[in-house]
């Protein structure tokens, strides 16, 4: 970490910063230039708060060197994590497909689109059950009923299942479900970060609607300190002053997460969008950015869906896509 | 609710689309103007998704003409909604001082913070006992342990506690808690509000770092549809690009808030600027801009805080503020 | 136009409004509904200012049915617009490639670039003469001296030139120029879209920092209405709060624009990540998303580059790029 | 200027770097820490740039110490600008009142306003005469007449004029006129700010619609450093994810410029809200936190302006709102 002194700072108060930095076991290096002086702390400087040094009347500026994330970092851990959910396989080159309803509706629905979603192409299905909504008088979802109804379709198709959790109390009815997916509103609820942390189940983390990329990698670092390995990265869309569409895909998130970090990055191009004919493109482009994968909602009956109708895909529009979504991925080998 | 349909729709599709409202229960008033056809649904559209309607190919737009959110809405409740905790009152015209360390560290301190802020005028004092930090690396809060100082800082003072809860799990410790807060990160954690909503506790809501104010109303909407009506609504500070401050704190929530809300809408300047030179300034907009009261970090020693050092001011320059604060408040009646 | 207005609103005062808007010449159709009473104007509504009948205390909202714009609008205009430069086209399924330094600095750099670009595949050379730059001490570009390089690296490789252009008074330099750039900082320099519209030029016209894309159609409409119909599009990142990336790519631009209009859209990379190991995947994302063309910076020794240099590819990384983008051209369609 | 290199970089590119830097005349202060090495630069470093540095494989990260804004800077100029316009001065305690309408319509419509606007105690009036709108079909401005009608408002009353100036080549009708103003749309129109420069006219200069205060100040300082140093900031709202309002008013903003520089500070509440009955609450919040003056709308007739009518108070709105902005005023001394 580098603090910079405002130029003629009293020395008195110079040695009294220096001194609490000593205080905290940090080594000290002063470095004294023509117009002002530097100091780099050397050791352990992740708990030091950088906000309140800079904000000494006698400090200039304050510079990290190191990212505050650990586990998650790519410096400290350079191969790419793959994490297995049975036999599919995401990250380090292997491509995945997820797929299925926003909301689990019915048995005959799940089935059928969980089918549909397998015969296109996909390895996993997903389906919420428990669904945050903005609005208490919206559609919340079937909960342990919705559960139920992912294990039958799992049962009837082989597909691994991916559903969102929403709250520690509800994880015991988790147990056996594949991967949990933290949604973008609790990207930064840490409770249940940790909790998730002291499981090892796959844990499919969304970017929040408004977070940076290094927020998104410390709640990673919260699942991963904790002692779970198996986190999947994932940019769902990021809130702007878009006019036509619900949220800014922020596709160079993949390249650029694929460099701070190992672990794998795979993309929602339905949330991202709204609108169910912009998620092809989309589902291309982010396949041509570099994605470990991509999560897409298709519905047998857009227009019947009790949530998200307008962004889902109809399974003969997903049978449709995935070819081409093959297609680019060979094309930028 | 109004549907515009695009012009040379389909006739039989056109017909399908209203019978499928009129399916849902909704009375449907269609009018054919020289280029396109309008649909105006009558009665309960709360729970018909807009978004769905707009997706359909045959849909030019969809306006709804009535709030989703009902219980919050200053139309139904024209009176400004007074939240009293003990002797002291929020909204309707009285204005409340909130002030306190961002975290319980010591006995001594928060004892010491409490004193002096209540001396200064404050008449509620707060103090972060579970604390929601970016990085797992970083204080987390003294949890029970603050919460009991907080209590003996009570006892001492006879100023109500106004104090952070992150999960529903931890209900239990917060029973004597006078104002349970839900912090930024929070807002959108539905499990939390409605188990909050269960309570009779005066709630604090913050606004999320990039939530709408339709959104903090809806959050706000989850409390009070579960039962609990004493809610007070709090800006914060929104991301944007800003270069200089840490969050842009927006001011003419205050205003907008009061307008469509009967609830009281308070400020927080220091976490909105993450700069204790800013608060003084930003405090006084806050006031002038009509805000039924101000929470401000307050701490004895800000160079040693555990968390949030930089902004949070002197008790000798929050007295300094105090009467300022009032000398605006009372220039604007 | 729609307006709804608010229920139990004076007859007067509704009246006077209807006469209001009918002295505007507009057709009014009156629905009465049974909470609230909506009016349809039939008729040039262009000229409405919405946000004053918006602000009206009798008037709940209004919704525009139909666009502003006109003349870049798909609906008046469904084939797609292709852009003609001497043999060169863009747009129509015509895709293409535009590549050269930021700035023009010595005759040896332009050629150089310009002869390696168009070796690996390059149609049109780009290169900045007249720079705008956010500080005033910063490089401002060789102006007129730099159009004359440009034109000998014209003269030697048959390449087409782009440049941008800043200011209407030094128009009568572009007099020889193949197209001209707008800049994203004038996109909404009104006066200067107004004169380019004068002219018969190839507009490449760069959407604003933080502008929505109806606003980047207004200023297309600009060019178009007096009467230029050669303007091509181009998405080059949006400001938002990203913290390792300059900008913000937003790919889901190019579907929604192809959408709304028929002209061209383009992609600029470079400036939209500012940094040059990023460059390959957006391309190829760009690509996948639908571009009809892709402008990348590049520079024979970014590292010496006056400006820009970090974003920049070498010639040996560009002629690297562009087989993958033509194969992701392929996959797609 | 401190650079900071990866650890474990090689000699010979260090050296490589170390070199180049010199050449550039910079003296490069080498300390060697215990897991990375920091190159502290000294001299003119303001030509430097930071993000081709940053860009190369072997440094982690550049930081400049001092501001790339000079003339602006409060470092440099410790005391406040004074801004004269005749008999009115703007800064160093000086507070002023702008107003008048959003465009000059007729002389009866300009000469009333300036009289009721002088009258409630405003010292400079404004009008739009060349209008920046979004859309070719939007009503443009009255441009010389209306410039002409300006001049017959302020024979009339004595009020000094504000008006937009939009391009370069209208200079010459704006010899006698007051205040130029510079809109946010044309914040970096940097050939203007140049040519505003040669001049001595007081500038206004609007914050851009998504632009950070570094880069408003460096636009400031584009005039200054061609020698005109009667530079008047204003904060006018930012672009967010508002959903009731246009804008996000910043008014943090002011503050934080007081802070790094010494040029007079007002805010406009009309165009950040866009609503008229927001003004008066955000005129209130914008003078409790320091700013040199308000520029405010107002409108004999807001339902027939020809633009901008729903964000305009009336002559009686504003008379009663100025004695509480004064109270204000008061009470913040």
């Amino acid at each position: 970490m580098i603090v910079v002194l405002k130029s003629n700072v009293d020395a008195a108060r110079e040695n009294q910063l220096i001194d609490w930095l000593k205080n905290m076991g940090l080594g000290v290096h002063v470095s004294v230039g023509e117009y002002q002086t530097v100091l780099g702390l050397i050791g352990d400087t992740s708990k030091v708060d950088t906000d309140l040094i800079s904000s000494l009347d006698i400090v200039e500026s304050v510079k990290r060197v190191s990212e505050t994330f650990k586990c998650v970092n790519r410096k400290f851990h350079p191969e790419d994590t793959v994490v297995s959910i049975g036999d599919v396989k995401i990250g380090g080159g292997n491509f995945c497909l997820i797929a299925g309803p926003c909301s689990v509706e019915t048995e005959e629905q799940i089935i059928s689109v969980a089918k549909a979603v397998k015969a296109a192409g996909a390895s996993l299905m997903r389906g919420g059950a428990f669904k945050p909504r903005t609005s208490p008088y919206d559609f919340q979802g079937l909960k342990d009923r919705g559960l139920d109804l992912l294990r039958i379709a799992r049962k009837e198709t082989g597909l691994p299942i991916v559903t969102e959790i929403m709250s520690i109390t509800d994880l015991p009815l988790f147990e056996d479900i594949d991967v949990l997916q933290v949604g973008a509103r609790n990207m930064q609820n840490f409770d249940l970060l940790k909790e998730l942390g002291q499981t090892r189940k796959p844990i499919l983390l969304k970017r929040g609607l408004a977070n940076t990329l290094k927020e998104l990698l410390m709640s990673a670092e919260y699942i991963m300190a904790n002692g779970n390995e198996n986190v999947i990265l994932c940019e769902r869309g990021i809130r702007t002053y878009s006019d036509y569409l619900r949220n800014t895909l922020d596709l160079s998130a993949v390249p650029m997460l694929h460099e701070l970090s190992h672990l794998p990055v795979i993309v929602d191009p339905s949330h991202a969008t709204g609108i169910a004919r912009m998620v092809p493109p989309m589902a291309l482009a982010a396949t041509a950015a570099g994605a470990d994968g991509l999560i897409i909602e298709v519905h047998n009956d857009p227009m019947h869906a009790l949530c998200d109708g307008p962004q889902s895909l109809t399974p003969e529009e997903y049978a449709a896509l995935v070819p081409k979504i093959l297609s680019v991925r060979e094309a930028i080998r």
